[in-house]
Order: structure tokens, then C-alpha cells, then sequence
């Protein structure tokens, strides 16, 4: 890892799980970034974030390093975020958050999502929902990005402009039928990720009560969404199947051509003109594909991205970069 | 295999696919019936079913051989069948259709849904739909049996009694958001069935287009269904999640009481009262096991079934076995 | 399930794991067999073995039990097993052990092997190893029988009948390389069993280390195998490719006649005249399929089955029909 | 892509196929490189080397852009690919064949080997076999190289240096048993990569005929190497087992040594020092690592490398690095 003089001062604390890794590898390979720390609360001293030679070495989660930091990456359970991101906050460095901890606006609704009590309300009112596309100036701005989970960004990045743009009422019912690979459960070994539950398998589950949907609701703007996930046996990815009722007089094609104009300059977002996006075309970059159907009236809407990258680090990565003042694409994998 | 002087003597037409080598299996091993003859217009004089010792040959078709038999199951392509299952039913044969043909009762639909003319248009009338749970005593009483399309059974079974019972509108948007396992698209190596583009991929494919919707559309009654298949990266099963806008002052667990009433003393249809069924509940069963879930005021019912069983083979068998006066269930796997 | 007054009486004690599970199906399933009790040290009083409808319940461990049977699966970790045996023997149960803890004669190589005192060393001497068609008649003159390791089974097929008939020096070198699938690594979740590392992996463990190898070594009655285990990213079967240098003049014809020979009348055993065996041909029957090849002089023998199955419980059931008086194949899947 | 005037112009010739498909990535990203055009004889004038955004289009087949190229990769089937060759050669460029028509010295081993004559003997001896580490002056010094088949890379890197220091003897009986993704196989849609024959399958092949034997056999310098590839259900990597019988004396531990040793200063090749490597250590990297473990006296090596850069493309492009006076790593991911 080349220590450059000018490059800007990173740690990923949370650095074995899967979004960690992914960031530890995008840092070392940034250009205008350094990976001056891999943390983790799980780190006996020496962990790597991976088993292949190069791979950085994880240590035990030091906070006196924030000092000297320009920006730390938190991928921390939701609940034990919290204190990390206050650590390095008042240390002066740029926060990229990755839990839930910050991204609803309302402490009583996290309660009732997360179970416990808010652990730093006072925080709130400044963090940044960081949907990069719908955001970017304010994330600039900041000092505290609440990154988006991974469903929400493939059901917002379609339906946001579709809102703005009064071609989809927010009082109409939508729904979206999201299905994601297993890396989405993490890292941690149980009955979900036991390879005989989920090789040859697929499932629903949080069927109204996924913690997801509160997140959706409140920066989608409604109600009106009913969500439900899904347990693909692959890797990486996650596609959304989102069915909407378009207001009077819309096709599909006038939604096509509202995301098409709307995602036009955004190297990340891609609306396609024919064919629908599978998995594999977004796997390993940064990118959300869509396309725009029509089935019988009812406009369908797919949208795949990589869970671990534009549904986590690599939106991360890109939000990092608008915060110290890096060119927002710079190390962040789009093809 | 037994040759008993009273069991019924059978063929499958189509032996070397998914379907007709499930057939195969299952007549081979059932107390009242005999494997006749398992042909293939594919097969060269040898073809085996399986490359295990112990499988049928699989022989060229032979019409010939019709006039000896009791029952002959087409699993033929749509267009391919009409001709067997005349030359069949000429020879007094009971037969079960696995294919398209005799699905749509209007030939115009079935023209513009297959881009060819119905081949035997004379036999629309008497073709009946073979939902067994829904047609047992029509089953019971014809010659033909149109057996029918996986996709539409996983979303016929949990829909029809709630139509029945006015518990659904027929009116009202419903979204049937389904993912079928491999097998689903055959035996036939093509681009989309070669591993490299499976395995560790997901996707959507024929958004209002697929030809199982005017299949749902019919036998529900209503076009109102929204119908989006996707291809899983697992051989056996579907899963279909299914939003329904109950009638008003009908909540959840009316739904469920209704479907759990309907199909109680079903032994290939299970209501579960408590958590969400998986494809793994139910690879290598016939039955369709379902749930119901409430998702802020929208009904979301989880079905699942085995494609080759109760969305192919195993439903053929239950219709045979009512039309040539056997027990329903014998031989159909369960557990 | 149907409690016949003549049928034998059967506990599965371990009902939780996989080839407890297998052995709940198969015993409940068996015409001459009902399955009296399925038992677990984990249970808490009313674990299923599956969450399918018709499944059996598990009951807490209760040995009280076992005075009213006729026989005793013991489906138990090495060393927690030995004392269920015990138990089942005094009660006057025939057991079969699908556990390592008879399968050595040494107990210091027991102790060696698994880092434990035997924990009944005075049962040695009556366990017979139940390799079915190698110890036919020992099975059914014992009351106790330590089923074989699953790798051992697929190893030992081939080669006994080769060193029996001289065809193959015992002195000589031979590789043993196998490949099994995931269900071999047990139900308990770990990172090993995570499908992250599983799915889209391959790997090598147990280098010159595998418990399995002194139980190949001593069955084989020789030290000159080299076994190396891996881990395929499958549920189930064993592959194993078995490279022996034949003695001079013994071409791999002559060794695939010896082995043709020796199973002709085996149910079990298939040796194949052309082509070679995959795990599909054998996943879900009690079979061992077997292929013999030349490569350049020496003779490469390919073997497979399913590790639950003629690897575990398929195997056990072979030997329990035998001890109790049974038709030896009834209720064991073949095709 | 960036079109440097001091960058190298190359061309890829098969570009729709698996290899062919990497090199135009890995060139496209090259700083040294630009990809000048990607042909394919089977282009109909505009396919696209994947479906994502910002691919390459892959145009006819033309000999006559020859001329303004430094360097051209030919990914074609063995036979189709010399006539490139020959016409690349004519017109100046350095060429990497990625097929198997230069990598035997012997047109009479190719002739029994490929079924065909040898298409241009003329080129065999000045045609190199980079196998890169073993090569180097070599290939910097050629203007054709032989790129290595995937199994004999997996093979020859560990074997060669016990060969030149004598620790093994090439009189000794070796044991290679080697696993390939299913990349190994091509696009081609057949029964052979249909997802229903691979996926939850596993199966040996080619025993004794395999065309890489004679490629290991002469570039090991002995016949006495016994191989056997398997078809494992993932998409890419190559796991090789291998059993060597050292000299006298020698254990596994000092032939660790002497392969640590001959590599620790290359890049792409690591010599473990702890553990085992496994597949999901070296996919989407150049890398070949390996292992050295004791079995019983005999020594087992396990060595891992993704079949489509070590094994194909990325050894290819340390080849053309080599040939056109780039650094040999540029371009070529390590990590």
C-alpha cells in the first residue's frame, strides 16, 4: 500500500464483514486514498480481512487513531454504530455510516424498528441520507453520511424521479418484490447461512415487519409500498421487481424516458433501452441497472445492483469521496 | 416392474424431458399401474430415461401401441401434442395433456399467445382443466385432461378460493411475483440454461408477455392478475408471492382461515399456520404448501411447489389416477 | 405413520442431524419397521427432523425406551455415542452405530485418532464393521454393528475385491483422492458451513490428518493408502478417484471383471461396462456405482455415492434389515 | 478507453468466449495497452462482449487491422487458431495463442492428440511455452508464444523446480488429480453445460485421454505423470492435487522450502507457508498458490489458480507484457 503524502487518511472500522472487506480493498486501491487503518471489535490483534497474501491485517478497534484521520468508514451493527461514529466525529473526521443507526429521521420509529433506544438522537438532524444521486450537494456539506441500506437504494433510485416527476402518485399502491444474494445476512455463521438452507433453496421472509421498510417509507415519501425480501441462493446482488399504477395518461414508455433523462449523466445509474438486467451485469461494480416493462397496464420496473458495492461500500466509497473533496467516481468500480 | 394382469397399463409420450421422466419414475413405482411404454420422438431406439441401472428404455413413438393401453400421458411441445393426443383418445385411451394445448378454451387466444392455429380446435370443449382440487369430478368424468402450467397452479391455488368466497375482488389489482427453478425451462442446452449463465445469476424474463398469463388470466376469471416469472439459479421448485387488496373489513387471518378451510382435508395442498414455506418444504412432494402475512394492510400469500411434481408430473398423476378410477393420492409422493 | 403388530420396532436416538433424518424417512417408510421413537440430546420436547407436514416429531433422549424395541440407530458424535449403545444393548436392542466409536479394533489407535479413551473398549471385540457386502453374514450373527465412514465406504468397495483376489499388491502404492459434498460436514453452523465459503468454493482439508484414514487402513488391511478428503460445493455424494498400480500383467479390463464379478448379484454395488459414474447417478439411492479406466498404465478407478445413504443411513438400514431378520434391500432405495 | 499514442495497439481474436472475454477487460484497463479491436469469427457485426455498459463491441473478423497492431491475442479453437497466427506473424505483430496448436514441439504427438495435421509445423520451433515463470527470457525474446493450457499451469508450476533439484525423481510414479470450474468448458451450450447436468453434480472425465496429458507430459519432461480432470459445479478455478514420491530422504517440509524459494520473489506465485489454499483465495486474481503437506511419506501438493487468468488470459497477458517491453505484472491482477 503506497503511503502518499497528499492522499487522504482512512480507517475501516468493522473491517471483517463483508462491507468492511469490500471497503479495505477499495481504499488500498484508491488513488487519492490511503488504508491507514482496518479495525475491528472481533480482531484478536492480527485477522485479515482476507486469506490472500496482500490482504491488509486487521487490528483491534482503536479510537486514538481518529485523530489523525480524514475520514472513517463505521460498519458496525446497528446500536454499537452509534458510539464509533461519535468517537470519530468529535476526533474531526469525515463519517460514512454504514448501519442503520442514522438513516430515520425519527428516534421513536428507530425504537420501534431497532428495538432499543436511539443511542445518539442529537446527531440526527445532521446526518445525511446518503443516496448519492439525490443527495450529492448535501453530502458534500456534511460531516455524517448515513449510508442507505442495500433494498432501499434499488427501490429508491427508480421511484424517486417518478415521485418528483408526478408520474407515479405516492397515494397509489406499489408494491416491491425484492429478492437479494446471501451475502446480505453477513458474515456470522447460523441456520440462515448454513449452506444446506440455502444451496438448492429460496424463501421470503420479514414479510411485514422488515426493518427495511420504515427506511423506504420515510425517504420514499409514503406509505404505500409494501415490501417484501427474498433469499437468493447466490453471492452478490439483489433485484427488485417494482410494480407501479402510473398516473392517468402514463405508459411505460414515459417512465422509461423519465429515468432515462433523469440518471442520464450519472455514470452509476443505468436505464436500459431494451432487455432487462440480470444479476450478472452488475456484480462486482457499483452500478444500478433498470428497466421499465409494461404488463397489462401495470408499469414493472426491474433493478439489480450489488449488494455489497452500490447497496454498500461502493456507495460508501462514493460518498467518502464528495465529503474530503475527491472526484465522486474515483476508485469506485463501474465496469 | 411388475407386470400385474390388473393394474392399468400406461405410456409416456415424451420421456426424455424434465416432466415425462418424472412420469416415468412415478408410473414405474406405482401398485396400479404399468409402465407400457415410454417413447420419445426424440429417442433413437435406446434412449434411457436416467443413466441409472434400473431405468425404462426409452422407445420411438409408436402409435400403435395406444390401442393397449388405458392411459397415455403427452408431454410433448405445444403444437407437438394436439396430433398424439388425437391419435391417443382415437384409441380409447384416458389422456393427460402436460402441454399448452388444451389449456385455453378460446383458439383465438391460444393463436395469438403460440403464433400457430389450435391444431385440433374440436376437442376444446371437452378438454377439462386439471387443477385437481378444483375439477375432481370433471376430471373423473373426461377423457382429456389438459394438465396445467406450473406458474398457474402455484398462483390458481391460494386465488380461487378467495374469489369464490368474495374475499378478494376480482376487480382488484394483484400482483403474482414468481421464481421457478431451472427445470422449468427444460432439458434443451441453449444460452440460458448453460451454467455459466445460472449459476450465481438471477433475473425477470417475459414481462407481459409470458404465456402462462392468459392460462392465469382464464381460469381466474379476471385480468386483473399481474403476472412477472424470474429464473432461480436452483433446479427443482417455484415460489410465488402474491399481493392481494382483500375485500373491505378482511384482514389476514380471514384469508387464511379461508384457504386453511378450503384445503383441510386436501393432502397435497397444506395452509401453515405459523411461519413461511420454503422450496425445500416441498422438492420431490406434490403438495403446495402456503402462507398468508399481512404487510401494512396488503395480503402477501407465499406459495411454493415442486415444478415437476404438482406443477407437472404429480398433478398428472392425480388426474389419471381419477380418471381411471384409482385412488387419487396412490402413488403420488407426499412427504 | 402405521403401527404393524408384526413389525419391528425402531429408535432413532441423534434424529436431528442429517443421517438421523434420513434414517427417521426411511425407517417410517419401511413395510417390516416403525419408527417407536425419534429421540435427540438437543431435542427440547418437540423439534421436528423437518418442517414438512407428515414429518415425525423428536423427542428429548429417553433410554427408558429402549427395553420395548427391537433396534437402535445411534446417530451420536464419537464418544457421546458409545454410552447410548451401551444402553441399548443391555436393554437387549440390536444396534447399529453410525458413529466412529466401534469402527477401529485398537483402542489406542481410537485414542490416538479422536483424542479420547475409548469409551467401551470391552464391546470391541463383538462390533462387526458393517461394510453390508463385505460382512453379510457377521451382521447378522452380531448385535452390534459399527456402520462405516462415508469415505471409507466408497473406498473400500473397490479395492477389497482387488486385494482379496491379488489383483492389487497391498504393498503398493495407492491414491485415494475424494470429493463430498457439504451434508458430510454435519448440520451444525460454522464458518466451514457458511455458504459464503461453500458456494462457488472447492477445497482441501484434512491433509494427512483424516479421521478416516486409520479406519481405512485398518479395514483395508493395509497402510500404503493415501486418502485426501475435499469439500464440494454440493449437498450430497462422494466421488472418489482411486489410483492403483495393479500387479504385472493385470490390465484395468482384468480389474473391472474382478469387480463386475465380485457385485453381480449386489442390489448395491454397480460396476459400470462404459462410461463413468457422476453424483447425479447416485444421489437419493443406496447405490455405489463404479467405473475402471486405464491412464497410461496405471488403473483409475472412479467410484461414487451418496454420502447419506450407502454412506450413512442407507448402509445402516442394510445391516439393521439383516440383524433383525429382514429381507436385507427392503425399504432401501435403489433407483 | 483511453487512446494513449504511446500505448501499445493489440487486438483480441475470439473475443466472445470466456478467455477472449477477460483479455479485452484486462486490456482495456491496461495502462501500457489499448484494445485497438476485439474480433470474433462468429461476430455478426456488433455483439458485445458482455451486456454491461461500457464493453467493447466485438467486430468481424479482419486480418487486414493487423498491420497497424503491436500485438494480437488469439483466443480460437485449436486448428482455427494457426491461420491467425500465420497472418498476424506476417504482419508484424507479437502473437499470444491461447489454443493448443504451438504448445507440442511434436506434429506427430498433435496429429494423435487433436485428430488433425499439424496446420503450420513450419512455426513449432520458434513458437515458446510461456509458462511464464519458467520462460521469461525466452518469451521476451520470441515473437509467438504458446500461452499454457489451464491444468498443466496448475501442474508444471509445482512440479518443475522438485524436478530441476532433483528432490523428485521423473522415474517416480505422480498422481495429479485435478478440479476445473465450469469455465473450463467454453460457451458452448451443450448437455455438458446445461446447469441441470452440472450444478449439485460432480464428475471425472477424460481418465487417460484427457488432450492436456501429453502437454504436461512434455513440458514435465516425463510420462510418468498420472491425470485426471473433474468438472466441479462452480464457475471458475482450478484445484490440482498432487501426490509425489520424494528422494530419498527428502520430506515435505524441504520440498516446501525449494518451492519457496524458486518463487519468493514472483508475484504471481505463492508458496503458502500455513493452511491450505482454496479456490475462493485466487479467483479474479493472476495468482498461483500452493501448499505442501506430509500424507503417510507421501507428499501431497495442493495447488489453486482461477482457470481464466493464470490458467488463460492473465498468464497471457504477462507473456505479451514480456514480448512488447512492459512491465511483465502491468496489468495483470494480483490481488
Amino acid at each position: 500500500m503506497d503511503v502518499l503524502t497528499s492522499s487522504k487518511r482512512i480507517a475501516v472500522v468493522g473491517a471483517t464483514g463483508y462491507a468492511g472487506g469490500e471497503l479495505c480493498k477499495l481504499v488500498a486501491a484508491h488513488g487519492g486514498m490511503q488504508l491507514a487503518s482496518a479495525m475491528s471489535a472481533r480482531s484478536e490483534g492480527g485477522a485479515r480481512v482476507a486469506r490472500t497474501p496482500g490482504e491488509v491485517n486487521v487490528d483491534a478497534y482503536t479510537p486514538e487513531l481518529f485523530a489523525e484521520l480524514d475520514g472513517v468508514f463505521v460498519c458496525a451493527p446497528h446500536g454499537a454504530s452509534a458510539p464509533v461514529v461519535l468517537a470519530a466525529l468529535e476526533a474531526g473526521a469525515a463519517v460514512v455510516d454504514l448501519s442503520a443507526d442514522f438513516r430515520l429521521s425519527d428516534p421513536s420509529v428507530y425504537e420501534s424498528t431497532y428495538g432499543l433506544p436511539h443511542p445518539a438522537p442529537e446527531l440526527l438532524s445532521e446526518a445525511v441520507y446518503g443516496l448519492t444521486e439525490h443527495a450529492r450537494d448535501a453530502v458534500a456539506a456534511t460531516r455524517l453520511v448515513a449510508n442507505p441500506g442495500c433494498y432501499p437504494t434499488s427501490i429508491l433510485l427508480p421511484l424517486l424521479p417518478l415521485f418528483e416527476h408526478g408520474l407515479v402518485s405516492r397515494e397509489s399502491l406499489i408494491v416491491a418484490d425484492s429478492k437479494s444474494g446471501l451475502s446480505g445476512a453477513g458474515k456470522g455463521a447460523s441456520d440462515r447461512t448454513h449452506f444446506g438452507n440455502v444451496h438448492e433453496n429460496f424463501l421470503a421472509y420479514g414479510v411485514g415487519t422488515h426493518r427495511h421498510t420504515p427506511e423506504i417509507h420515510q425517504h420514499a415519501g409514503t406509505d404505500s409500498i409494501r415490501f417484501v425480501p427474498h433469499l437468493l441462493p447466490v453471492e452478490r446482488g439483489i433485484l427488485s421487481t417494482i410494480y407501479v399504477q402510473s398516473a392517468g395518461g402514463v405508459d411505460a414508455e414515459a417512465i422509461r424516458s423519465c429515468l432515462s433523462e433523469r440518471y442520464a449523466d450519472e455514470p452509476f445509474v443505468h436505464v436500459r433501452r431494451t432487455g432487462l438486467p440480470e444479476l450478472k451485469d452488475v456484480q462486482r461494480t457499483n452500478r444500478c441497472d433498470m428497466a421499465v416493462c409494461d404488463a397489462d397496464g401495470t408499469v414493472v420496473i426491474v433493478s439489480v445492483l450489488d449488494n455489497l458495492l452500490k447497496g454498500a461500500a461502493g456507495q460508501a466509497l462514493q460518498n467518502m469521496n464528495l465529503m474530503l473533496g475527491l472526484p465522486e467516481a474515483e476508485g469506485v468500480p463501474c465496469v
